[in-house]
């Protein structure tokens, strides 16, 4: 489980470090982000309507960036759609 | 990422399969992830006050059983620990 969760540390600060500040994603980043990484669990994933709807009920304080805590909750969410309901 | 998250949800899964619900951890089941999946990240991984300390942050619905959802929280704690706020 410890390196599972290296590899998303990993793959969400190489996101988070491409523009403005290197520990949030801004839109962009979170978009490049899901497109490239979560494209099996998030439906729609390159659609920019499903983007604004993900980042909208993530981003909890609203200020446009996702912290590493926010995106958490999606990770989250969608490892519940693949399965911990489904028993 | 979507590997390590299935990793991670296989992973839960296993050890709540082991006794009672199979979709939830009891404080067995519990102990027995963190000090065999968790004991670089978790600090006194196998000392009983820290599971029992764990266990209690995280039971929201204090039933002695661990939710896929209430586990989530404990990684994401971890994982913010290991690295999200040390840039």
């Amino acid at each position: 489980m410890e390196a599972a969760i290296s590899t998303l540390i990993t793959e969400f600060k190489k996101y988070a470090g491409k523009d403005g500040s290197s520990s949030t994603l801004s839109k962009d980043e979170f978009q490049s982000l899901v497109s490239s990484q979560l494209s099996h669990f998030v439906k729609n994933a390159s659609d920019p309507g499903t983007i604004d709807q993900l980042m909208g009920s993530l981003d909890e304080n609203n200020d446009g960036e996702l912290t590493f805590t926010e995106f958490w909750q999606l990770i989250g969410k969608v490892a519940c759609q693949q399965g911990c309901f489904s028993q």
